[in-house]
């Protein structure tokens, strides 16, 4: 078996990447362990960048984004019981974001990749990646009892966090950077109206609260939790009590509760891999760096890696520019730092992290700066959009 | 013997509120328990804002500053090598910082009070605070061998961090924050001229540096140390090839190096103190809050508090309007975080803290995102001037 590209994991990352070659008449194949359903059963962000967003349309995968998805032109912090807009058009030069889950990003990617005639193949086990460090890469795996081997020019690794891509790479050239934070975000999705038509970031003495939303009819709400706590601690009622302790009380006394139809804890970390390019094998999106949600820029970061690899890639097989597989990994660690940064920055001035007195005064007087400068309002309107994609040269 | 508003401290704070105070009519005494010249030998801070500027020559106090004093229109960063210029008429609407040492401005603060007859004690020995709580506060202290009681209006504490002024306040009143930095600073002055024409904030991997000058032939040079280190342990020598090792290489090269004429080390703190007014006492500058000096704070927070200070008490004699006092506490901490929270921005980005990887990436992650973005430029820029005066309503 024979491709171009070979591509680890449908994620939205593996998809994205391989409908925008395959409009370029560059070849891929797409291994993913999972089952179609398990990978669209993760619940996971919904606030698509304007970079995003393009290079959806780009791969023809935006159609019912732009019909369904919601285009917000601001976010919010509270602090002190007040409510903070930011207004993008005004503090991020007309630049929005679009509200839309993951799943259904990734639901409309399968579907065109399975319209135009992609080769997906899910439940590939014990994938392993060969001689990236050669012109002639490898991947092996096993389908249906048989074993494969897939030859390629190049290996997409968009597998994940837990993937095999990050873990090929030899252990003395890989360098990994992290950051796990003392406390948890406890999310659920609810069928209720959102309480408010922009998200809000909530910072409170007891602890940090996100007020988030998927369409006019489902809600998803966190609030910090503990690392000990479990699911179970939290009856749908403590939760809403709790977020509304956390939000200003006009979001609270306006907040519509209702049954959860979701809700699970996830840890926080910051997590970062270097280099991003081994050989012929590239590492794109969670495969190489998670960050903390604060800031909604993980699938976001995944989007700029996979149009910059893309990018690459399309000089590559079309102008001879091999040049460009040697700057990847800069191209992209340069942004995903700043992105890391933002969500680190975003994370450490709303959640409750000790009872030092010194820090909790540091975290109001950021959300005080970034509150009423003009300066500080356009850097967190700035950042929120999306800092603009690296050049390629 | 009797005033209307003693002050405590006869450092630039204290003489500035006493100047600007003379000129409304308002009677005040200093009480300072050093000399002139022990005061005058404190080399400190040389880079005031454009508020602290005005509010000189408002005090007429400024001549010597505007004729002698080196107006400024940026600063830079360095890191990996690269000076990075941050271009305040661009990025700060046209202010600008004026380069003028902290010993000038006493100078000529303390020159202007005796030509226009104000009353300054010098050596005011054992000086206590009383009754402020009451209509009719006291300050009682020794001089000449004799007793003396001082009855005012109002007291202003301007005696700075270790200052008997903030020792009156009741305990159960008073709170204080506080962060101490795990390395210290140490500086030397050297009749050289300076590597820079504008101040050079340098990020090295082995620390901190700063190059900064008082004027075309005094130089002011400093290197993050530890808390360790003596001052007996650093020759000229070893601070000038350590200063030249932490410096990009351009301006290594044009250094001029030459004999130290003061040497010394000084630890980096935050401090903060809530409230800031006791009844009728009134907390100014140093003697509430102290910044680590990265971004220049230190005489600038003074001014602020002091012009804050000095409007309320012309409304106060003038219309009547004792409900602003109540405010003062208020109004100048707001300010106060907010230059607190710059300064604690400033070091935490270009010191070498630890040798935690995640840690120094943020670091240069920062300083990429404050030195490519213009939002970032102009955070830096509007800080680095000196964010708004608080208004009094």
């Amino acid at each position: 078996m024979r491709t171009q590209v070979a591509i680890i994991g449908a994620g939205p990352s593996g998809l994205l990447l391989g409908q925008l070659l395959h409009h370029q008449g560059i070849d891929t194949v797409i291994l993913e362990h999972r089952t179609p359903e398990y990978v669209l059963s993760r619940i996971r962000a919904g606030v698509l960048e304007q970079g995003m967003v393009d290079l959806l349309r780009e791969a023809k995968a935006g159609e019912r984004m732009d019909r369904e998805g919601d285009v917000h032109e601001g976010v919010n912090i509270s602090f002190n019981d007040k409510l903070h807009h930011i207004d993008f058009v005004k503090y991020a030069k007309g630049q929005t974001v679009m509200v839309y889950g993951q799943t259904e990003v990734t639901q409309d990617l399968m579907d065109a990749r399975k319209r135009e005639g992609g080769v997906s193949l899910y439940e590939a086990e014990n994938v392993q990646l060969h001689d990236f460090y050669t012109d002639k890469p490898r991947v092996t795996f096993t389908r249906n009892g048989e074993e494969v081997e897939l030859h390629c020019d190049y290996i997409a690794g968009c597998d994940g966090f837990h993937g095999v891509s990050r873990q090929s790479a030899p252990k003395n050239e890989i360098r990994t950077f992290e950051r796990v934070y003392p406390f948890g975000w406890l999310g659920i999705l609810s069928e209720t109206p959102p309480v408010n038509d922009e998200l809000i970031y909530a910072h409170h003495e007891r602890g940090f609260a996100l007020c988030s939303q998927r369409n006019a009819m489902l809600s998803r709400y966190y609030v910090q939790v503990s690392l000990d706590d479990k699911v179970e601690d939290w009856s749908d009622e403590r939760f809403w009590e709790e977020l509304k302790r956390r939000i200003p009380a006009a979001a609270a006394e306006r907040l519509v509760t209702g049954p959860s139809i979701e809700k699970s804890i996830a840890p926080l970390r910051s997590f970062v891999t270097e280099p991003m390019r081994y050989g012929r094998m590239f590492l794109v999106g969670d495969a190489a760096h998670i960050v903390p949600p604060t800031g909604a820029k993980g699938l976001n970061l995944a989007a700029s890696d996979v149009s910059t690899l893309y990018r690459i890639l399309v000089k590559v097989y079309q102008d001879g520019r091999t040049d460009l597989l040697e700057k990847y990994s800069e191209i992209v660690l340069r942004r995903i730092w700043k992105a890391e940064r933002f969500s680190w920055l975003m994370t450490n001035m709303l959640h409750k992290f000790s009872d030092d007195p010194f820090a909790q005064r540091m975290q109001l007087a950021e959300l005080d700066y970034y509150t009423s400068s003009e300066v500080g309002l356009a850097s967190i309107a700035e950042n929120y959009v999306g800092l603009p994609y690296e050049a390629i040269e």
